[in-house]
């Protein structure tokens, strides 16, 4: 099965609670989710299907080793990729919107209606895409070139520094970005924060400044948004994380988001 | 009036059709836009402003000169900012998005509604920011460094082969992205079309393969979106922008843009 992409070689299913989750999604449906268990984009897409309780089919596929039914729907060959009724869709936000907007009467509306707090959600919806995504992972691939290179400790500063940014645009109560309701803001940025282990695992840890009041609401906000069943039921067994992101903390993935990095760009 | 930014040397103030625009919206009014009148992504809102007839104040400010009225509205300094019921609002495609559905009388309609026509138009709209305006400026940006340096080149292709893949995805008659009417997916796309001329002007043209069917295509889309009364009236006297795409093309601006491109990156 594995192909000749370096990154290809990976545990071929989800574990764990996710493994339940997608045993209940075998079954033919005319939506279908073309997913890769790891993947941080995918969970989004399922975060949303699972809280909204939409019916879907959960089709695995290895994206380092794209089957011709990925790529005949997707000419980039990115997870996740969406099939609706026979038509496809991608772009993890786009179709996170777009579930909202097809399936109007699944609930919890995860968009708020007032167009104003709409377009601040967006605002920082993409802010979690162009900023806080590229700064986890030129924090997560630095390599540092000598033992007095400082690097690691800037890219760490500067991913402390986003994370600071998104909290303090969140509703002082919350315990979510928008206040007591779970809103498509926190699903977008969600994969990414019960990922954190990664740099405990890796690279000495983000460090949190505990003592500043931001710092506690992310916490809150963090605890809040990990005890989700959605969020339960789409993480598999850390123990199947750890090589893929061996790869990243030692900078030879070779995905698509790897090299964009290394290259000073955005999430692809 | 000019700060020290090496870019806030620049014409004040809108001119030609568009300086009767600006004339006709100097009324005060709840909605007020921060404007730099030589700003591609201000003219997508203009866009849809002008397309769909909503009242608003504009308001030139010089964005590399920033004065306090727009950093307290918008800390990232940039223009468009929009300050609706007193209550900021930034990020062009945001933006446009947001008056579609805070002005929901307002006609023409500018994004369809049928979810999965509208998903496929974020796609393409993303497109624009993340593919098509990042090689436009690699392209504009690009220095050759000798005589037989072929950089310039490449940089030319790649930005023709992104044009080619978004008109590929355009309705096959048209003359609009998505068929007989106008989109705000043309809108997005629209300020760097009519800028084209940049490239007869400082990089020996964009060279369109004529003879090929997408190329009729795209210029078909062009003619059409060229002669929309908003685009004339949202344009000044070429060589008022002359000076500032002159500073592009010899790789000088400062701009958050132009500095962007040089670290390979994409759009602020
Ligand atoms: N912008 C895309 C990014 C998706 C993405 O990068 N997915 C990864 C897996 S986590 C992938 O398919 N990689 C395949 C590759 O890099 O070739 C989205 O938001 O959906
Ligand atoms: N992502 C922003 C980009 C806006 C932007 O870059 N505007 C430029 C003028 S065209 C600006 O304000 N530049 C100020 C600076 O670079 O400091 C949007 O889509 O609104």
């Amino acid at each position: 099965m594995a192909g000749d992409h370096p990154d290809a070689q990976l545990f071929p299913n989800a574990t764990g609670a996710a493994a339940a989750m997608v045993k209940a999604h075998q079954e033919e449906e005319p939506l279908k989710l073309y997913s890769g268990w790891f993947c941080p984009f995918v969970q989004r897409v399922l975060l949303v299907l699972l809280e909204k309780n939409i019916p879907f089919q959960y089709i695995e596929v290895n994206p380092y080793h794209k089957p011709k039914s990925l790529l005949d729907l997707n000419p980039r060959g990115l997870v996740p990729t969406l099939q609706y009724d026979d038509k496809p869709l991608y772009e993890s936000t786009v179709v996170c919107e777009f579930l909202e907007e097809a399936y109007p009467s699944a609930t919890p509306k995860l968009v708020p209606s007032d167009p104003y707090t709409k377009a601040r959600m967006k605002i920082w919806a993409d802010f979690v895409t162009s900023r806080i995504i590229p700064a986890f992972h030129r924090f997560l691939q630095y390599q540092p070139k000598s033992a007095s290179d400082t690097g690691l400790e800037k890219f760490r500063l500067e991913f402390v520094e986003q994370l600071k940014q998104f909290t303090q645009e969140m509703d002082p109560e919350g315990p979510y970005f928008l206040g007591r309701d779970l809103s498509l803001i926190d699903l977008v940025i969600a994969p990414w924060v019960v990922r954190l282990w990664v740099f405990d695992h890796f690279k000495g840890g983000i460090k949190l400044p505990k003592e500043e009041a931001w710092s506690q609401r992310f916490e809150k906000w963090q605890k809040a948004v990990e005890n989700r069943d959605s969020i339960v039921n789409s993480t598999s067994e850390r123990q199947h994380y750890l090589p893929i992101y061996q790869r990243y903390a030692d900078d030879v993935a070779m995905s698509e988001l790897a090299k964009a990095t290394r290259e000073g760009k955005g999430v692809p």
